[in-house]
């Protein structure tokens, strides 16, 4: 996303350049950022304004890039709604009071973003004052927020998530509603504090066959995108990212999203024939970094190349 | 795979119905299983010939299946050549000697798989000598076994086997080839014993990018294949699965592989398309056993109807 006020990029306009996207796991590579976790912990990090402020502005002032992404975690909107949240070292997160069933889910509470998050609302609000360049917030798509809370935590096969999926589609249903009301609140309270681009994390997406994908998961999807364009709000760039969603970006691009995420298992010229008008943001493996110089800037050419011929015969084709 | 010694299925001819194949995770999930693995550890298991027979039997006598598949790990292999192996409860298998520079690889040996593995060869003599059903032998893709031995186990971003691919190339290709050669004299070996099909897991090829898959994965796959189809072995029907390989699928077809694998992740009329004339092996959702009976059965239905629709374009097409 180049650095202008109009994020042209992502309305698939014509930029300068062409920004390139990769992951990155907040600044975890970062000294500076080492140096604030042995003074707290991550979750209080995650609540404490100043350090988010200074953990945001960390890449932008040191590599120069096109855009910052605010600095929290998805689950912090989970632990809102009443699932409480533990960090453990070099394990990730644990929820240890898991969700599997109606009265579970029952239990969860709809909160109020502007009070229940309002330390997340402090740093954009902050952020937005010492920023030179556009201010990227986010969230996790339901889907994904939903394994943490039934699985209380990581997984690898997702085991109770697709046990409750299967067995207990009411239920499960039930939940991601919940899950979409209380981010629909969430997204467009950081888009009324100052957020100038959503991007919607889907990291366990590609866990799911496209059916199940389109019965359990996009629905959601569409009613959030929907809920962030409607003309009380500003309007900001939406991005959704469908992680290791290789067959599922057809059906990604019927929501409503500005632009689909993809990662680096897919080619991105398949990518854009499959996304169409949209514009798509990737595609950079981040472990690519650790290749010598000249082969990790010809993978980026490559990207590059790629997506412009593939743009060149859309435009042959529309004439 | 139906039960006849000749295997059409597996070599794309017209058979009396069409097997939908499923991963199981061994014998899991039964309780016959479950009371041997109380006197037993999983590693002495793999090592028990008697038990192993039981095994591999105990879903075929159950369920009728149309063809049984060894009972085996994939990781006997590299202790064979050389790396401790380690099974513990509820964690999956840890090396604790993990392979991450030249002089790692260059410690480990290449096994005679008749007397380093000689407990899967009397089990698999055992097996055909007591099944009505074909044995499917099998092993680990080098990538995959590759990715054990670099980090020591099981991972979630496999950061170390990236890091020795893109920063000790030889080191990382050194290793393949020594896995390879290994590999083959295993196969070679399982298939002169009896083993009446090969199948060669790729559980971790869909990490990589499709350029990536083609440099450090599929020469060696292919190596595997063209040295399982030479004049003095029995000809047996040999399949490639990579797992999680929806975007893969065009570059394993380039191997002399008779059938490839996919996963649910992918639609079965699209895999067909990408991969062409082989035979496909898949694709139903392990986890989809755990609907009520009647959308199982859909489930079915949709993968036969969506692959008979795509043949049947396919006829035409040659027509």
């Amino acid at each position: 996303m180049p650095a202008t006020a109009e994020k042209p990029a992502c309305y698939g306009r014509k930029t300068a350049y062409t920004p390139v996207w990769m992951m990155r796991q907040a600044g975890r590579y970062l000294p500076e950022y080492r140096a604030i976790r042995k003074k707290i912990s991550f979750l209080e990090l995650c609540k404490t304004p100043d350090f988010c402020v200074e953990v945001t502005m960390q890449p932008v002032d040191l590599l120069g890039v096109d855009a910052a992404i605010l600095f929290s975690d998805i689950l912090v909107l989970m632990e809102a709604m009443g699932a409480p949240l533990e960090f453990h070292e070099g394990r990730g997160p644990v929820l240890p009071q898991t969700v599997r069933s109606k009265a579970d889910v029952e239990r969860l509470r709809i909160p109020q973003a502007a009070e229940d998050l309002s330390f997340v609302m402090e740093t954009i609000r902050i952020l937005r004052r010492q920023l030179q360049v556009p201010l990227i917030g986010f969230a996790g798509a339901p889907f994904t927020c939903t394994t943490y809370l039934i699985e209380g935590g990581s997984s690898k096969v997702f085991w109770e998530t697709k046990k409750m999926m299967y067995t207990a589609p009411e239920a499960f249903h039930l939940l991601q509603e919940k899950i979409t009301a209380a981010t629909i609140d969430y997204l467009r309270t950081q888009i009324e504090t100052g957020a100038q681009a959503i991007q919607l994390f889907d990291s366990w997406a590609g866990i799911l066959s496209p059916p199940d994908f389109q019965e359990y998961v996009l629905p959601y999807v569409q009613q959030i995108m929907a809920a962030l364009k409607t003309p009380d709000l500003p309007r900001v760039p939406l991005i959704y990212f469908p992680n290791n969603g290789a067959t599922l970006l057809e059906l990604a691009a019927l929501s409503d999203a500005d632009v689909i995420g993809i990662d680096w298992r897919v080619d991105i010229a398949d990518a854009i024939n499959k996304i169409g008008d949209k514009a798509v943001q990737g595609n950079l493996d981040p472990f690519a970094l650790m290749l010598p110089e000249d082969k990790l800037r010809q993978r980026v050419a490559t990207i590059l190349q790629s997506a412009k011929n593939i743009d060149a015969v859309h435009e042959l084709s529309r004439k």
